[in-house]
């Protein structure tokens, strides 16, 4: 049985505008190759609702799951808890449990429980809390979609949080290899092995170490025997 | 008269899987920042033909300029050539110009030219080859479709000659300051200046420095009267 899919929608003009580099992506990536679920497509948008609830709704109808990582803060760009809500034509308000959670945190931070702090308390209806353990204010699950922080510390906090609900397949495992020739000469040898083990994928990595050319050879797959037998292959080809 | 807009699609299996870190989507968003180009979504694709063409499809159509990166060397999985023909309805081919490009090469660094890396001499009908300065095998252009290397030397380079033919707008400048206060007493006074500034777009970016909450709150636009404005409002409200 193929593992479940998942996607990752990554919100905000500051990743675009090259401010900020994008690291919850990878995370995710990795976290989610090891637990059985494969990262299928990524994406980033805008802070803009119709870019947010369009590209929710693509995912959502192609993958087991979705992520999304940022605009879920106080000011007047967090937008996603609203763009989200309007992709499932959920109603969306201040729900009550989010309240609790916020209201209990600032009062033993001894911070002022605003107008704008309050919008992070926003959360449609049916959705469930994802656990904030950094700063409080909640993620939430809608559907399929799970709704996270930007902030990377946040945003791998939530992550930890929600994988254990999720259903994973058998891991992928990876076995790699470097082999010091052109990636042209590599080629036609994995071009054979990868028609050989048709359950494995096969890529490769060209690398410059000063000055002298290879390429890393990765296999990737679920039978760690067919694995090992094309990693044995590989040596026996290039060694 | 609004900037042009951009999208950029990353193409390999080893980002999606968490192998590779992709940079080359921060350094694109930089150079198009620059260039007055507004990059409004970026995606990661799976080394899947019809996950390519798809996605060459929906951003070429949907914004001025498109810019793939990986998938053009010389192994099997490198299908992003034969994938984005597809997307056009191309036919696609060994063409002489770049073959050409190639043998030189190869003579120059006594390296064999075989069939593996005659395939990077596939071009789509009808595309203007770009540059590769640092393994010659080209990246080319067609419509509005720039497709490009993934190793991010090679990238970097190919935008770097790419930029130049691109016709932007205003450069998007930015001015930033960071205020020591809660993101959630930012907040209302950042939504008021958004107000007061329609032409411009503020963002608030929280962040932790030895256990001090704090905010980089960040204006853009190509108004750099209304952004020096900005900054003084903001300085006058939180100094």
């Amino acid at each position: 049985m193929p593992n479940p899919t998942a996607a990752m929608l990554v919100i905000g003009d500051e990743i675009l505008s090259g401010r900020t580099r994008d690291s919850n992506t990878h995370h995710l990536a990795c976290a989610l190759t090891a637990a059985g679920i494969d990262l299928a497509e990524a994406r980033v948008v805008r802070d803009d609702a119709s870019a947010i609830a369009n590209a929710v709704q693509a995912l959502s109808a192609a993958h087991t799951y979705v992520f999304t990582s940022g605009g879920i803060g106080p000011t007047h760009d967090d937008i996603t808890a609203d763009a989200v809500a309007r992709a499932f034509g959920a109603a969306i308000d201040i729900r009550d449990d989010a309240r609790a959670i916020l209201a209990a945190h600032y009062v033993r931070a001894g911070i002022e429980m605003n107008a704008a702090r309050l919008r992070m308390a926003r959360i449609p209806e049916g959705a469930t809390l994802i656990e904030n353990p950094v700063s409080a204010a909640p993620g939430f699950i809608i559907r399929n979609v799970h709704v996270m922080a930007g902030v990377p510390k946040i945003f791998e906090a939530m992550v930890a949080s929600v994988l254990p609900t999720l259903t994973g397949g058998a891991p992928l495992i990876s076995r790699s290899m470097d082999v010091y020739r052109g990636e042209g000469d590599i080629a036609g040898p994995l071009g054979d092995l990868a028609a050989r083990y048709p359950q494995l994928s096969f890529g490769s990595y060209p690398f410059q170490r000063g000055g002298v050319y290879g390429a890393n050879v990765v296999a990737r797959g679920q039978d760690e025997g067919a694995l090992d037998a094309a990693m044995a292959d590989l040596t026996e080809r290039f060694a």
